[in-house]
């Protein structure tokens, strides 16, 4: 027999999830009802009213995806690609190469626009060749801590006669995103990273020029489970059941978002900005590099590399089973060269950047690397 | 402001999601932690285990898709199917239609076997044509409250040199479903019926022939989030990272499997036998009619016919307001012509049977339907 579960105590300081405040963990474990009963309908509305003031949007599709962020990803291509369409996508780290390979299995005629991991893209590098249906890029890319700039890419698609599509995973509800402002036509996110709630939701949101697109096709969506003209309608007036809405996980982002909006926008940014700058300033008095450009940074996730001689699995594998937290290795050109630190939602805390600094302070030390200053010192001078 | 979520207790007898246990619902609101960490890992083994003891299988491709029961189905077809693949489907109510379309967004050439909805499919009904790629058909019809017997439906897939493709829905956890024993080779079912768990994940097998037909596959999987031969990467020895697993919804399946298996299948698949006659047992004492053949009724969800001149609406209101019952409205060829009643996991209880019959005793009566009989005394004659 297969005994109770009983997950250890962990603090989570990798690329998500992140840690999950008691509230929406109750709120998740509220008695399930169904998804055709009016009070879930109500809450259904009131979720909706939420997500467009974290997306910065009055887009009238915008909801849940029922899976995590990458069925938002795969939502976002599929219901815009047809077979030969040509998208481009700035790549230059996982997740834009993951939006390049999901369009092509959609049947996209794919053009990547590569830049070095651990980079932001130049814009200018996004006006290649004739019309484009898309253009894709990754606003916060999880795998690098870069932040790419929404402001200049409108101009881009415009171009280019494109659709913006943007990956704001690691970006929604952990700094702005404003998707009217920066004229974005398609976005989605994750629920576990900024928004400090499980995984297992991905919020959407369609402009009226997407959603026109989405109507005028001329095959139908491939995927059924994802085709948001047939989701739309149970999200808005018709109520048409299309599948079981989740409904305890739309319970617990409900709860996330309240909070969010409850503690406000820019208050929770400015929290996540003077947390990462405690943690940089922190890291790098340890003596330890920071691979990202300063102007380039995400203050959810820091990027910071693995000194010569450093066993990366020994660190990381340390730090869980000795001080029950979780950093991220690398990925891709990173992989086992750095380390990626979350400070999301309910882990970008004074708390979790101490803890953090502590903690790798010690298990360094002990592995021999010596420590070039006081990292609790450098931290707490910033706040 | 948006006020904290507060929903109303229900007694949950539709077609799913059905009530959850206070222990799952626990579960699901244990600390988040994270993907790769070695005690979800462990977890992820543990309930591997048990959805091969409930879906009666050795299959090694055993895993909770994360997604809703549609993205089990969606799963299935998308990694099995390449453009052109003839599939056979068995229609005879929404789910068998859904296969169909799923089927062809994915490229197939489908032929559907109709059969008037609320009757199983004939087996030799199957038997059409030449070769096909996959024989698809829906164990328990949620639309209908038919059970289609699986006994004879492997030869009928051989001699179309087909896999026989399941959709277990509504069956899994209810009632006896044997993989093995009937040779199927790709089966899905969701979470919300009779596992009582919170909708959000489609537990899914796949057979070695199975995997097989997916690993020899000429083209990509269309759908990048549901491709197996990535996911089994991260749920198998590899633990490849792939998407974020839905942390909090696993859990609560996990307790739900505990649950399920501590009980005892054939003790659990007994209770859903002995509730589902005492309600029937109480719907016909009141005169009401169950339009299923008494050899094709499925034990968790039970079709009866609104008689001539009762609003649908208004009962199930009525019901809904009054006794904080939800049962469900009929769907396509039954819409405003029958509800259905489950008595699924933890809502097949004599409570529950007990309340339904009183409540649309109560509600019926008002509206001035005339009662045949006593439908409780002729539900308790049957405990």
């Amino acid at each position: 027999m297969v005994r109770p579960l009983d997950p250890p105590e962990r603090m989570l300081l990798g690329p998500g999830p992140s840690d999950v405040s008691p509230a929406v963990l109750q709120a998740m474990a509220r008695p399930t009802i169904g998804h055709l009963d009016p009070a879930f309908l109500q809450l259904m509305d009131e979720l909706r009213g939420m997500l467009r003031q974290l997306f910065g949007t009055r887009n009238e599709l915008t909801l849940p995806m029922s899976g995590t962020g990458s069925a938002g990803m795969e939502a976002c291509l599929v219901n815009l690609v047809e077979p030969g369409d040509r998208v481009v996508v700035g790549v230059s780290g996982v997740f834009g190469g993951r939006m390049a390979e999901v369009a092509r299995r959609a049947g996209a005629e794919v053009e990547e626009v590569q830049t070095p991991w651990g980079r932001a893209i130049d814009p200018d590098d996004l006006r290649v060749g004739g019309h484009a249906k898309l253009l894709c890029v990754v606003h916060a890319e999880t795998s690098t801590g870069v932040l790419q700039d929404l402001a200049p890419l409108r101009a881009v698609a415009d171009e280019l006669g494109a659709l913006l599509v943007v990956d704001a995973v690691t970006s929604l509800g952990g700094l702005p995103v404003e998707l009217d402002a920066h004229g974005v036509d398609a976005a989605y996110s994750g629920t576990q990273k900024c928004l400090s709630c499980p995984p297992g939701l991905a919020p959407l949101s369609f402009s009226v020029r997407a959603q026109e697109v989405l109507k005028a096709r001329r095959s139908p969506v491939q995927s059924w489970y994802l085709d948001l003209s047939l989701i739309g309608k149970y999200w808005g007036a018709e109520r048409a059941y299309h599948h079981t809405a989740p409904i305890n996980p739309i319970y617990g982002l409900h709860e996330a978002l309240r909070q969010v909006l409850d503690e406000g926008l820019e208050a929770r940014f400015e929290r996540h900005r003077r947390n990462a700058r405690a943690l940089r300033a922190g890291l790098e008095a340890m003596g330890l590099e920071l691979p990202v450009p300063a102007a380039e940074r995400l203050d959810p996730l820091t990027l910071v590399s693995i000194p010569d001689g450093v066993d990366d699995g020994r660190v990381r594998r340390a730090l869980l089973d000795e001080w029950g937290l979780e950093i991220g290795g690398g990925l891709g050109a990173f992989k086992g060269k750095a380390w990626r630190i979350g400070l999301m939602g309910a882990s970008s805390t004074r708390r979790h950047v101490t803890t953090c600094l502590a903690a790798l302070a010690d298990v360094l030390g002990r592995g021999g690397h010596p420590l070039a200053g006081d990292p609790l010192a450098a931290a707490s001078a910033q706040y």
